[in-house]
């Protein structure tokens, strides 16, 4: 039999849009006894969970729980329980992950329109709103922050002109969430996407969401109890096999909101490990405290975007729009961007990220999310890429990088988050 | 701010069909430092536990791999990924968790023939077998252990069956997967889906599968590229708006499988501490080897049956089709068997489960999988749901029950589990 060795990890310094490191003192919570999933003790962890995810949120709303799966699995779950067959669902669309909320969109059998705008640039709210008006959604969908273009859209007046026209707004706010600032109620949206492996620094496996009365009057409408746990009590319910069920078991926000209510109706057996972490998670950061949190993201984001641009080379994307967790960089001409990233991974232990689609080759992304959001890490990253870029012939200002950056740190440019 | 306190779980003996205790080596596995889903560090470890559940698995399948999410997102996503709209499905029902596997085909759209045989026992394969004549399915669905009802279906007959009739047989093998021995080539089992806080004793949330090329290839043929990946050289692909189209994308096979596959074409992020669980949990598995495994399975299962019967209890369900990691016991007429759970709990610190459905009320199920299945934590259960029954005013024969387990571990009877 062939042996397989003890799990090993090599050390690293985890520098791309997530997965990023995570505190340990989240991992020492994922290595403790687990307990059953209706023990008191664990259905009261569940409760704390959900407690915190409100803070993070910034929101009222009765419904802030994770669903068991990776990022995706929240964007999937909130809009197979919301879309019906049929319903109108608008995308506005300027990354990768616009064209997954269409697709996902798609697949749940919406009639969807998109409108998009250039990568690297942000929408104009006008022109959702005009779009609104147009295509008269039910639904309309778009990303908080895109991790491919590293930039991020204003919501807030996108969110109010959704609220007065009744329609749903829906944001994905993976890469967000955590380390941007995010105003569920202020902003009027309705339900939130987020994850656990970029700015909340868990492991990924998670996916808290959040939403408000508005998006489960409409899910609990096409509701219906699992066979197998329906007793002589359950009468038949609406939906049971209308053509506005709820296409998903495993994603059925309807049941899913049962087994985290005090009824606990049984669905999944809740990730005990996972659901650890993210307990943890939220505690260190409603412990560093929001406000802390997103300065500390602010600033890290300025002090990389000073050393890259103190080291001569130009940055991907709007200004304007900057998503502050995520730096986007041009390759230099002639240089090739894998043996760059694969030099900084073998020699200096240090992971940045390609992008995807039509940037895939052209662009360099360097996060800065949660425990990975650091002066040391950031100043780490700085001085290694300009040392790889020198090895490959790039001719830079040698040290100018990781001075520029030095400076934001030394409070020679005001950073702000809001 | 209220002050959240450290993660503090209470020990507990956990004799539940799941989840169950985990292996102090997993968890400790699972605070390793975590890794970017591109390094090469970490695509070794997705590969070495690809190798190591095709040997779980018993099969020479090129996909075997986890979905990222709890037991019940394997079937999901194997059945989303397999049904088309209008398919026959036949799914043979003895106890919840094929109510489970009907649900989900609905909700797939496929139109569901159930056959149901009485809860505690199991099928003929005759019987199936006829139904799959009259009924002409493109798939047959079913449960190999049923942990509602402590019963397991033999499967080979139906297997081969399946195979000359040219019917995918794709099975629920949540709660036997690493307990009992399922030989997937052998029997003739197109898609498997397992589960990992079972008898694998991984914290929950992942489901490892694995299908042959004959479902592969239905999969193939409903394959699109996720939008926003799509680069020049990607064709519109058949499938890419048709009905056909798999109805999920967190669910979709062909593009997980590329994901799995040395093209390692981007979809979610990989749950990377489950991930380093999993494969501690196979590696522990592989190291006691499955054969011994099984054995100490069958005998703790059958020590808890010796033991309940000398304490002079009932079993619920047919005797020749005991699942040997699910004991179930009829609640003695006049006893609250919530009251008995909760003593369990709050005095002795062991959680044992009671039942669902039509079974609620009326059974307690005794789980003994994985790191919870051992000698220590049978004698201890039934010592100490004899001390409970006897508070509980039953009449039984005090220190017997404990006695007769002993019997069994003395070898005084014979115990085999094939």
């Amino acid at each position: 039999m062939k042996r397989y060795k003890d799990l090993s990890p090599p050390p690293r310094t985890i520098m791309t849009p997530g997965p990023v490191e995570v505190d340990p003192r989240v991992l020492r919570a994922m290595s403790m006894p687990i307990l059953g999933q209706f023990d008191p003790a664990f259905t009261d962890i569940m409760n704390e969970t959900m407690e915190m995810l409100r803070e993070l949120y910034m929101t009222t709303n009765q419904w802030a729980f994770p669903v068991d799966g990776t990022s995706r699995s929240g964007l999937e779950a909130v809009m197979v329980s919301l879309i019906e067959p049929g319903d109108k669902v608008l995308v506005p669309i300027y990354g990768r992950f616009g064209h997954l909320l269409t697709e996902i969109a798609e697949r749940c059998g919406a009639e969807v329109e998109t409108i998009e705008t250039e990568w690297g640039t942000v929408f104009d709210p006008e022109v959702v709103k005009q779009a609104i008006v147009q295509y008269q959604p039910t639904i309309v969908a778009m990303v908080h922050g895109e991790t491919s273009t590293g930039c991020m859209q204003p919501l807030s007046e996108i969110g109010h002109f959704c609220r007065e026209h009744d329609v749903l707004f829906v944001v994905d706010a993976v890469a967000t969430i955590g380390g941007v600032p995010f105003y569920t109620d202020e902003w009027k949206v309705d339900a939130v996407m987020g994850g656990t492996q970029k700015c909340l620094s868990v492991p990924s496996g998670m996916a808290p969401i959040t939403y408000n009365d508005r998006v489960e009057r409409k899910i609990l409408g096409r509701k219906s109890i699992e066979r197998g746990l329906r007793t002589a009590n359950d009468l038949p319910l609406a939906g049971m096999s209308g053509h506005n069920r709820i296409a998903s078991n495993y994603f059925d926000l309807a049941q899913l909101q049962d087994y985290w209510s005090p009824k606990r109706l049984n669905h999944h057996t809740e990730a005990t490990t996972m659901l650890y972490g993210l307990r943890e998670g939220l505690r260190i950061l409603l412990e560093e405290g929001l406000e802390a949190r997103f300065a500390r993201h602010a600033e890290n984001g300025a002090a990389i975007v000073a050393g890259i641009r103190g080291m001569g080379l130009e940055l991907f994307g709007d200004d304007s729009a900057r998503l502050p967790v995520v730096t986007c960089i041009q390759i230099p001409a002639g240089v090739d961007g894998e043996s760059v990233r694969s030099m900084l991974l073998h020699d200096f232990g240090i992971e940045i990220a390609s992008s995807f689609g039509p940037l895939q080759g052209k662009i360099w992304r360097i996060g800065s999310m949660g425990y990975s959001s650091s002066r040391k890490n950031v100043l780490h990253v700085l001085g290694a890429l300009e040392a790889v870029l020198i090895h490959h012939g790039v001719k830079l200002p040698a040290g100018q990088g990781v001075q520029a950056a030095l400076g934001v740190y030394a409070g020679q440019k005001e950073v702000t988050y809001q």
